[in-house]
């Protein structure tokens, strides 16, 4: 992030190209801000800038500075406020050659342009009143959006549900702090609430429902980033086998989400439109032995991470000794207990050891990892494992990591307040406590942001958006 | 090329991404066809399309066929026959993920739409008359162009100075036929030409423009494949060395044009705006042995393709034993003697045994490669030996070896027309002459073009446009 951009919203002229990187049909060059009209009508050859109505599109051709003709273009304009950014816009659609995109580019800055930093057209967008940060940060999640439940929550959240869902609880709050000041007002004529009952059931309305966003983070982490589910079981039960089984067909989609996730040793891959983060583990056994302990110690930490359990058992072995164990690390887990190697032996059926232990409904299948046998049916009982909320329900889903963080801290302060009201604390006391709960909430939506943390979100977005 | 490509023209609509492929900004959707307004209309929350004026932009959302939003997006409508394609073309700038833009075109594939071929909306523009055949192949090349030369050869074919260029042939040879066929409307009159001396100055003026054409061919492959230059010398003269050192500091954009050019041993590099393919070859020595002699066979083809020969010469040892056989095949190119190695030998300036032989005005320079020195000095000497037209200048050149293979044949018929004139041959056999060159005239321009022709050259372009 350098200075410029953090002093230069709005003050200057920014372009870019916004489409993909590389070579296509057509590119589409942004350009944006009070001088944007003035400097494109200096490459322009077609009907003058200034004559053009909002929202219209016109076919004209643009020069470089030395007057050669880069490109027949289709030009559009959105005046100031009706744009994406609330400024003066230009966006030209050119050929979508390497040249052309560079070169337009270049003779924009030539004509007094700056080129446009990560995220800066929204970061305008929402420093122009035209979303809030949360509505600004659902446009990147929008972007990147690999599935249709990740698709789903970021759309509903850039199209403002869940900032209508915080200015719902902005206003109750200071619903909260009106009562509160009443009596403050009034305090030295020795008055108390008027009915303190009404206050204590608005905060408790108002901590179970920034409760609520906050526990839905957890959904809204594995729609994002990937159902994180582990792959359990004793030494050489074939877990790795299967893992390899689970991500066969979508291979090639595993790798083009391999090449924009950031490192990590598990695999991520689409199963019935929802993505799954498979998190292979070291075999279980009872161990003295300090590194293989430590292997153990790890798995435990997967189930722990985990929504969903693949218990993995080698039907030749089926080995119960360490059962006890793993069903305790999994209590409020889905688990599947998964019978592998059947093609090893074709009488496994009748043996009933395993069922025993299994909780009551427990799911079972039997597969053979190695010849691919009855994966399918694996694969149908993890999606049905994974009981994620039903997506297209308008419920507001949090996903984002910096939000779960503020609701946290905004749900310990009003379980302050609550504290304070049961303990007959004063006014004025619990006044601080809401006070910082909204603090946490403008947080989310940008009004009490600094700099620093814009900077930190807009860095992430690709240039040109 | 499938038969629903080649038989639907313009019977349905068509639609497909347009920018190039990847995660961006934004991306576009382009739809065409005598549909497109229907269709889109089908998922389209907004002003309704019906009433929007042509070359206007509309801010809306679209819907799956489950009814559920998978975007807000900018619509652009351009009404037949003012579009790119002629027909009713509707264009979608969506949030540029992935999922959205799959998305979306898959809705629009529900409602109606066929997926677009490779270079279909070029080939409707072509097929409604919105340009010709050199037109679209142009469109191709303004995609694909690396340099400013290449762009602005392209751009000036697309904006149709070279469709003028055939009208103007065209036009004079329907006036030689029209002299032609008076004189055989009055045949059996026994007429002859009012002034035979007037048709002739006519075919050689026609002869003349197209050999002009056919023979810019060598400078149009040159400026669009890249202009050719060999790199010869003796074994271990250091050859591969000057080559690295050449591409050395474009390494990246090297990597960038070899992941779009066809598999070739020849590496190809931008210097001060000309893109160069530089072809490394075996050493040269005399030799009895077949396999070397295979090689420096080889050595001589690549000199023969070249516009420009680097002559290197290692100063510690140099020998000017075949000297001659090499000037003999550098005549008509233009020849860089480079002496290597300067940093084993300082003294080399003093000894002039090679420039005794050399043809005066031969430019000579002294570097190291292995030390970098002086490579500046010997890009500068390539460029200028370059010597490509001005590609400022408004001259037509053709870089499309189907119009080179076009213009020899039309330049053959009108050449065997000048030969009957000469030989007094009659009016009939002449004017099949100027019939033949007038047909291969009209395949570069699409006149009299085939449906396999046509699928091929669209076979090349990119899909969305």
């Amino acid at each position: 992030m350098n200075t410029i951009e953090l002093t230069g919203i709005g003050s200057d002229t920014i372009c870019a190209v916004s489409t993909p990187q590389g070579r296509g049909g057509i590119a589409v060059i942004r350009v944006s801000g009070p001088q944007a009209l003035e400097f494109v009508q200096q490459r322009w050859h077609g009907k003058p800038l200034a004559d053009m109505t909002s929202h219209t599109v016109h076919l004209g051709h643009l020069t470089d500075t030395a007057g050669d003709v880069l490109d027949q273009v289709v030009l559009t304009v959105y005046r100031a406020p009706n744009s994406f950014t609330g400024e003066d816009v230009v966006e030209l659609a050119c050929h979508g050659s390497m040249w052309i995109q560079q070169h337009v580019v270049q003779t924009f800055i030539d004509a007094g342009c700056r080129h446009a930093a990560a995220g800066e057209f929204t970061r305008r967008a929402f420093a122009n009143g035209r979303m809030d940060l949360s509505q600004a940060e659902a446009v990147a999640d929008v972007i990147e959006a690999q599935s249709r439940a990740a698709h789903h929550v970021a759309m509903n959240q850039m199209r403002g549900r869940y900032s209508d869902e915080l200015k719902g609880l902005r206003e109750k709050l200071l619903h909260f702090t009106a009562l509160i000041e009443l009596e403050l007002d009034f305090s030295e004529e020795d008055v108390t609430f008027a009915d303190r009952g009404e206050v204590t059931a608005l905060a408790h309305e108002i901590h179970d429902l920034i409760g609520r966003l906050a526990d839905s983070y957890r959904d809204g982490n594995a729609i994002r980033n990937g159902l994180p589910v582990a792959i359990v079981g004793q030494t050489n039960a074939g877990k790795s086998t299967i893992l390899n089984a689970l991500l066969r067909d979508d291979r090639a989609l595993v790798s083009d989400i391999h090449g924009t996730t950031r490192d990590t040793i598990e695999d991520t891959v689409m199963i019935g439109g929802t993505l799954f983060r498979f998190i292979d583990t070291a075999g279980i056994r009872q161990s003295s032995d300090t590194v293989e302990r430590m292997g153990i110690e790890r798995t435990w930490q997967a189930i722990e991470k985990a929504n969903v359990v693949l218990w993995v058992v080698d039907v030749t072995s089926a080995d119960t000794s360490m059962i006890h164990d793993i069903l305790t690390r999994c209590e409020g887990k889905a688990l599947i207990a998964v019978l592998n190697k059947t093609d090893l032996d074709d009488d496994y059926a009748a043996r009933s050891e395993l069922k025993d232990f299994l909780p009551e409904g427990t799911p079972v299948v039997a597969i053979s990892a190695k010849r691919d046998n009855d994966i399918e049916s694996l694969r149908n009982l993890i999606v049905d494992a994974a009981a994620l909320p039903d997506v297209d329900s308008d419920a507001v889903i949090v996903t984002n990591a910096r939000h779960y963080q503020a609701l946290t801290r905004a749900r310990s302060a009003i379980a302050r307040a609550i504290e304070g009201l049961n303990n007959g604390l004063s006014g004025d006391l619990l006044d601080q406590d809401i006070r910082e709960c909204l603090h946490w909430l403008g947080e989310i939506t940008g009004s009490v942001t600094t700099d620093n943390i814009l900077a930190e979100i807009f860095s992430h977005f690709c240039i040109g958006k």
